[in-house]
Protein backbone atom coordinates (compact mmCIF):
# COMPACT_ATOMS: atom_id res chain seq x y z
CA UNK A 1 0.00 0.00 0.00
CA UNK A 2 2.19 3.06 -1.36
CA UNK A 3 -0.63 4.99 -1.15
CA UNK A 4 -0.88 7.04 2.36
CA UNK A 5 -5.53 7.38 2.10
CA UNK A 6 -7.52 4.35 1.35
CA UNK A 7 -11.47 3.90 1.24
CA UNK A 8 -12.61 0.55 2.73
CA UNK A 9 -15.83 -1.18 1.49
CA UNK A 10 -17.96 -3.25 3.71
CA UNK A 11 -21.19 -4.98 3.70
CA UNK A 12 -24.06 -6.45 5.73
CA UNK A 13 -27.31 -7.51 5.84
CA UNK A 14 -29.03 -5.04 8.14
CA UNK A 15 -29.06 -1.28 7.60
CA UNK A 16 -28.78 -0.95 11.65
CA UNK A 17 -25.35 -3.47 11.70
CA UNK A 18 -24.22 -1.14 9.02
CA UNK A 19 -25.15 2.36 10.58
CA UNK A 20 -23.29 0.62 13.93
CA UNK A 21 -20.38 -0.25 12.00
CA UNK A 22 -20.74 3.38 10.38
CA UNK A 23 -20.60 4.99 13.61
CA UNK A 24 -18.05 3.14 15.88
CA UNK A 25 -15.17 3.29 12.90
CA UNK A 26 -15.89 7.08 13.34
CA UNK A 27 -16.32 7.18 17.12
CA UNK A 28 -13.17 5.38 17.31
CA UNK A 29 -11.10 7.49 14.94
CA UNK A 30 -10.93 4.47 12.77
CA UNK A 31 -11.74 6.65 9.62
CA UNK A 32 -12.87 10.16 9.28
CA UNK A 33 -16.41 9.44 7.40
CA UNK A 34 -18.35 6.25 6.56
CA UNK A 35 -20.96 6.31 4.37
CA UNK A 36 -24.30 4.08 4.00
CA UNK A 37 -24.93 3.14 0.69
CA UNK A 38 -28.05 0.38 -0.49
CA UNK A 39 -30.22 -1.32 -0.11
CA UNK A 40 -28.01 -3.17 -2.44
CA UNK A 41 -28.75 -6.88 -3.91
CA UNK A 42 -25.47 -9.15 -3.78
CA UNK A 43 -24.82 -12.52 -5.73
CA UNK A 44 -22.91 -15.28 -4.32
CA UNK A 45 -22.28 -19.08 -3.76
CA UNK A 46 -23.40 -20.55 -0.59
CA UNK A 47 -23.33 -24.00 0.39
CA UNK A 48 -23.07 -25.40 -3.52
CA UNK A 49 -26.20 -22.77 -4.68
CA UNK A 50 -26.26 -19.25 -6.07
CA UNK A 51 -28.02 -16.65 -3.56
CA UNK A 52 -29.27 -13.40 -4.02
CA UNK A 53 -29.53 -11.28 -0.72
CA UNK A 54 -30.42 -7.79 0.13
CA UNK A 55 -27.34 -5.72 2.12
CA UNK A 56 -26.06 -2.25 2.70
CA UNK A 57 -22.45 -1.27 1.43
CA UNK A 58 -20.24 1.15 4.11
CA UNK A 59 -17.54 2.91 2.42
CA UNK A 60 -14.84 4.36 5.20
CA UNK A 61 -12.50 7.10 4.27
CA UNK A 62 -9.49 6.43 5.72
CA UNK A 63 -5.65 6.80 6.05
CA UNK A 64 -3.37 3.34 4.58
CA UNK A 65 -2.38 3.63 8.73
CA UNK A 66 -5.31 3.15 10.20
CA UNK A 67 -6.49 0.24 8.09
CA UNK A 68 -4.80 -2.63 9.81
CA UNK A 69 -7.00 -1.23 13.12
CA UNK A 70 -10.19 -0.68 11.11
CA UNK A 71 -10.05 -3.99 9.48
CA UNK A 72 -10.16 -5.55 12.85
CA UNK A 73 -12.42 -3.52 14.58
CA UNK A 74 -14.89 -4.10 11.49
CA UNK A 75 -14.14 -8.63 11.87
CA UNK A 76 -14.67 -8.38 15.88
CA UNK A 77 -18.08 -5.94 15.43
CA UNK A 78 -19.77 -7.91 12.21
CA UNK A 79 -22.15 -10.34 12.45
CA UNK A 80 -20.70 -12.46 9.44
CA UNK A 81 -18.04 -14.99 10.27
CA UNK A 82 -15.93 -13.67 6.57
CA UNK A 83 -17.50 -9.66 5.98
CA UNK A 84 -16.23 -8.26 2.91
CA UNK A 85 -13.23 -5.82 3.76
CA UNK A 86 -11.23 -4.86 1.36
CA UNK A 87 -9.44 -1.26 0.47
CA UNK A 88 -8.86 0.56 -2.79
CA UNK A 89 -6.32 3.38 -2.95
CA UNK A 90 -7.18 7.02 -3.17
CA UNK A 91 -4.29 8.00 -6.18
CA UNK A 92 -5.31 11.97 -6.11
CA UNK A 93 -7.77 14.34 -3.93
CA UNK A 94 -8.43 17.66 -2.99
CA UNK A 95 -5.41 18.74 -0.56
CA UNK A 96 -8.12 20.10 1.62
CA UNK A 97 -10.06 17.00 2.19
CA UNK A 98 -7.12 14.87 2.59
CA UNK A 99 -5.63 16.59 5.60
CA UNK A 100 -9.10 17.03 6.86
CA UNK A 101 -8.94 12.62 6.83
CA UNK A 102 -5.77 12.62 8.61
CA UNK A 103 -6.80 14.99 11.20
CA UNK A 104 -10.13 13.18 12.03
CA UNK A 105 -8.27 10.12 12.47
CA UNK A 106 -5.07 11.45 14.56
CA UNK A 107 -7.76 13.71 16.42
CA UNK B 1 -2.32 -4.75 -12.25
CA UNK B 2 0.18 -5.34 -9.58
CA UNK B 3 -2.19 -6.17 -7.17
CA UNK B 4 -3.93 -9.59 -6.85
CA UNK B 5 -7.28 -8.83 -6.56
CA UNK B 6 -9.87 -5.97 -8.37
CA UNK B 7 -13.74 -4.58 -8.39
CA UNK B 8 -15.14 -4.64 -11.48
CA UNK B 9 -17.84 -2.01 -12.17
CA UNK B 10 -20.62 -1.91 -14.92
CA UNK B 11 -23.14 -0.34 -15.18
CA UNK B 12 -26.74 -0.74 -17.52
CA UNK B 13 -30.28 0.51 -17.80
CA UNK B 14 -32.33 -1.92 -16.89
CA UNK B 15 -32.21 -3.83 -13.30
CA UNK B 16 -32.73 -7.21 -15.14
CA UNK B 17 -30.27 -7.19 -17.25
CA UNK B 18 -27.72 -5.89 -14.24
CA UNK B 19 -29.04 -9.10 -12.21
CA UNK B 20 -28.65 -11.61 -15.41
CA UNK B 21 -24.69 -10.20 -15.36
CA UNK B 22 -24.09 -10.57 -12.29
CA UNK B 23 -25.46 -13.70 -12.28
CA UNK B 24 -23.87 -14.98 -15.16
CA UNK B 25 -20.55 -13.80 -13.55
CA UNK B 26 -21.52 -15.84 -10.36
CA UNK B 27 -22.22 -18.86 -11.79
CA UNK B 28 -19.40 -18.60 -14.52
CA UNK B 29 -17.15 -18.71 -11.33
CA UNK B 30 -15.89 -15.40 -13.10
CA UNK B 31 -16.80 -13.27 -9.82
CA UNK B 32 -16.91 -14.07 -6.25
CA UNK B 33 -20.06 -11.97 -5.51
CA UNK B 34 -21.64 -9.51 -7.75
CA UNK B 35 -23.59 -6.19 -6.13
CA UNK B 36 -26.21 -4.12 -7.67
CA UNK B 37 -26.51 -0.33 -6.88
CA UNK B 38 -29.16 1.65 -7.91
CA UNK B 39 -31.13 2.99 -9.89
CA UNK B 40 -28.51 5.27 -10.56
CA UNK B 41 -28.58 8.60 -12.40
CA UNK B 42 -26.22 9.14 -15.44
CA UNK B 43 -25.24 11.85 -17.29
CA UNK B 44 -23.03 11.54 -20.67
CA UNK B 45 -22.76 13.16 -23.97
CA UNK B 46 -24.23 11.22 -26.87
CA UNK B 47 -24.93 12.22 -30.14
CA UNK B 48 -23.68 15.65 -29.69
CA UNK B 49 -26.29 16.42 -26.50
CA UNK B 50 -25.54 15.43 -23.26
CA UNK B 51 -28.14 12.91 -21.99
CA UNK B 52 -29.23 11.56 -18.22
CA UNK B 53 -30.57 7.97 -18.30
CA UNK B 54 -31.61 6.02 -15.15
CA UNK B 55 -28.75 2.75 -14.59
CA UNK B 56 -27.80 -0.17 -12.55
CA UNK B 57 -24.31 -0.62 -11.19
CA UNK B 58 -22.75 -3.94 -11.00
CA UNK B 59 -19.89 -4.54 -8.74
CA UNK B 60 -17.34 -7.76 -9.15
CA UNK B 61 -15.01 -8.69 -6.41
CA UNK B 62 -12.57 -11.11 -8.54
CA UNK B 63 -9.17 -11.90 -8.78
CA UNK B 64 -6.77 -9.95 -11.70
CA UNK B 65 -6.27 -13.13 -13.25
CA UNK B 66 -10.48 -13.33 -13.88
CA UNK B 67 -10.50 -10.28 -15.31
CA UNK B 68 -9.85 -11.02 -18.99
CA UNK B 69 -12.51 -13.73 -18.96
CA UNK B 70 -15.16 -11.84 -17.06
CA UNK B 71 -14.52 -8.62 -19.48
CA UNK B 72 -14.94 -11.02 -22.69
CA UNK B 73 -18.40 -12.75 -20.58
CA UNK B 74 -20.00 -8.96 -20.02
CA UNK B 75 -19.05 -7.71 -23.68
CA UNK B 76 -20.40 -10.44 -25.05
CA UNK B 77 -23.63 -10.44 -22.58
CA UNK B 78 -24.25 -7.09 -22.56
CA UNK B 79 -26.91 -5.04 -24.49
CA UNK B 80 -24.65 -1.93 -25.03
CA UNK B 81 -22.20 -1.44 -27.87
CA UNK B 82 -19.37 0.30 -25.65
CA UNK B 83 -20.59 -0.68 -21.57
CA UNK B 84 -18.49 0.64 -18.96
CA UNK B 85 -15.70 -1.75 -18.00
CA UNK B 86 -13.40 -0.58 -15.65
CA UNK B 87 -11.46 -2.67 -12.95
CA UNK B 88 -9.74 -0.99 -9.78
CA UNK B 89 -7.12 -2.47 -7.76
CA UNK B 90 -7.56 -4.10 -4.40
CA UNK B 91 -4.54 -3.09 -2.48
CA UNK B 92 -5.74 -4.57 1.34
CA UNK B 93 -8.04 -6.83 3.00
CA UNK B 94 -9.40 -9.21 5.30
CA UNK B 95 -7.11 -12.58 4.22
CA UNK B 96 -9.67 -14.50 4.68
CA UNK B 97 -12.77 -12.52 2.78
CA UNK B 98 -9.66 -12.86 0.23
CA UNK B 99 -8.82 -15.97 0.71
CA UNK B 100 -12.84 -16.98 -0.10
CA UNK B 101 -12.97 -14.63 -3.26
CA UNK B 102 -9.73 -16.78 -4.55
CA UNK B 103 -11.63 -20.32 -3.99
CA UNK B 104 -15.45 -19.31 -5.30
CA UNK B 105 -13.29 -18.54 -8.74
CA UNK B 106 -11.26 -21.66 -8.68
CA UNK B 107 -14.30 -23.98 -7.77
CA UNK C 1 -0.88 8.82 -10.68
CA UNK C 2 0.58 6.16 -12.83
CA UNK C 3 -2.80 4.85 -14.48
CA UNK C 4 -4.41 6.94 -17.15
CA UNK C 5 -8.00 6.81 -15.77
CA UNK C 6 -9.39 7.35 -12.47
CA UNK C 7 -13.07 7.34 -10.96
CA UNK C 8 -13.02 10.79 -8.95
CA UNK C 9 -15.54 10.64 -6.24
CA UNK C 10 -17.39 13.43 -4.03
CA UNK C 11 -20.58 14.46 -2.17
CA UNK C 12 -22.92 16.78 -1.42
CA UNK C 13 -26.60 17.09 0.68
CA UNK C 14 -29.06 18.04 -2.39
CA UNK C 15 -29.55 15.89 -5.09
CA UNK C 16 -29.86 19.00 -7.25
CA UNK C 17 -26.46 20.10 -6.52
CA UNK C 18 -25.29 16.66 -7.15
CA UNK C 19 -26.70 16.61 -10.41
CA UNK C 20 -25.89 20.10 -10.85
CA UNK C 21 -22.19 19.17 -10.01
CA UNK C 22 -22.51 15.95 -12.67
CA UNK C 23 -23.79 18.19 -15.66
CA UNK C 24 -21.05 21.14 -15.47
CA UNK C 25 -18.41 18.57 -15.34
CA UNK C 26 -19.93 16.76 -18.75
CA UNK C 27 -20.77 19.58 -20.40
CA UNK C 28 -16.93 21.22 -19.77
CA UNK C 29 -15.37 17.68 -20.95
CA UNK C 30 -13.82 16.98 -17.29
CA UNK C 31 -15.52 13.80 -16.99
CA UNK C 32 -16.56 11.17 -19.94
CA UNK C 33 -19.80 10.12 -17.72
CA UNK C 34 -21.23 11.26 -14.22
CA UNK C 35 -23.21 8.76 -11.52
CA UNK C 36 -25.59 10.03 -9.22
CA UNK C 37 -25.90 7.51 -6.26
CA UNK C 38 -28.18 8.07 -3.90
CA UNK C 39 -29.35 8.96 -1.25
CA UNK C 40 -26.80 7.89 1.02
CA UNK C 41 -25.58 8.12 4.82
CA UNK C 42 -22.93 9.85 6.22
CA UNK C 43 -21.65 9.92 9.30
CA UNK C 44 -18.50 12.09 10.39
CA UNK C 45 -17.73 14.12 13.21
CA UNK C 46 -18.62 18.05 12.97
CA UNK C 47 -17.59 20.84 16.20
CA UNK C 48 -17.01 17.82 18.75
CA UNK C 49 -20.19 15.86 17.81
CA UNK C 50 -20.74 13.31 15.68
CA UNK C 51 -23.54 13.96 12.91
CA UNK C 52 -25.54 12.16 10.21
CA UNK C 53 -26.42 13.61 7.30
CA UNK C 54 -28.56 12.49 3.87
CA UNK C 55 -25.86 12.94 0.88
CA UNK C 56 -25.71 11.94 -2.60
CA UNK C 57 -22.54 10.70 -4.22
CA UNK C 58 -21.62 12.10 -7.73
CA UNK C 59 -18.74 9.20 -9.65
CA UNK C 60 -16.93 10.80 -13.10
CA UNK C 61 -15.42 8.67 -15.01
CA UNK C 62 -11.88 10.76 -16.55
CA UNK C 63 -8.38 10.81 -17.12
CA UNK C 64 -5.55 11.25 -15.16
CA UNK C 65 -4.59 14.64 -17.00
CA UNK C 66 -8.10 15.96 -16.61
CA UNK C 67 -8.05 15.43 -12.69
CA UNK C 68 -6.39 18.65 -11.42
CA UNK C 69 -9.61 20.72 -13.44
CA UNK C 70 -11.71 18.84 -12.44
CA UNK C 71 -10.98 18.79 -9.09
CA UNK C 72 -10.53 22.80 -9.03
CA UNK C 73 -14.22 23.00 -11.04
CA UNK C 74 -15.30 21.13 -8.42
CA UNK C 75 -13.93 22.92 -5.39
CA UNK C 76 -15.28 25.91 -6.87
CA UNK C 77 -18.78 25.05 -7.64
CA UNK C 78 -19.37 22.74 -4.63
CA UNK C 79 -21.10 24.62 -1.59
CA UNK C 80 -19.62 23.09 1.38
CA UNK C 81 -15.85 24.50 2.06
CA UNK C 82 -13.98 21.41 1.82
CA UNK C 83 -15.49 18.82 -0.11
CA UNK C 84 -14.38 15.00 -0.78
CA UNK C 85 -12.29 14.56 -4.03
CA UNK C 86 -10.59 11.97 -4.06
CA UNK C 87 -9.47 9.57 -7.23
CA UNK C 88 -9.36 6.05 -6.88
CA UNK C 89 -6.93 4.57 -10.19
CA UNK C 90 -8.54 2.07 -13.21
CA UNK C 91 -5.96 -0.36 -13.81
CA UNK C 92 -7.82 -2.44 -16.04
CA UNK C 93 -10.84 -1.75 -18.35
CA UNK C 94 -12.38 -2.51 -22.00
CA UNK C 95 -10.23 -1.17 -24.36
CA UNK C 96 -13.20 0.39 -26.44
CA UNK C 97 -15.12 2.34 -22.63
CA UNK C 98 -11.65 4.20 -22.05
CA UNK C 99 -11.50 5.28 -25.76
CA UNK C 100 -14.40 6.16 -25.61
CA UNK C 101 -13.79 8.19 -22.14
CA UNK C 102 -10.75 9.50 -23.35
CA UNK C 103 -12.24 11.19 -26.84
CA UNK C 104 -15.34 12.78 -24.62
CA UNK C 105 -12.94 14.24 -22.85
CA UNK C 106 -10.60 15.61 -25.30
CA UNK C 107 -13.30 16.59 -27.68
Amino acid sequence: MAEAYVQVTTTTDSRKEAAELARAAVTGRLAACAQLVGPIASTYWWEGEIESAEEWMVLFKTTTDCFADLAAQITEQHSYDTPEIIATPVVAGSAEYLSWVREQTTG
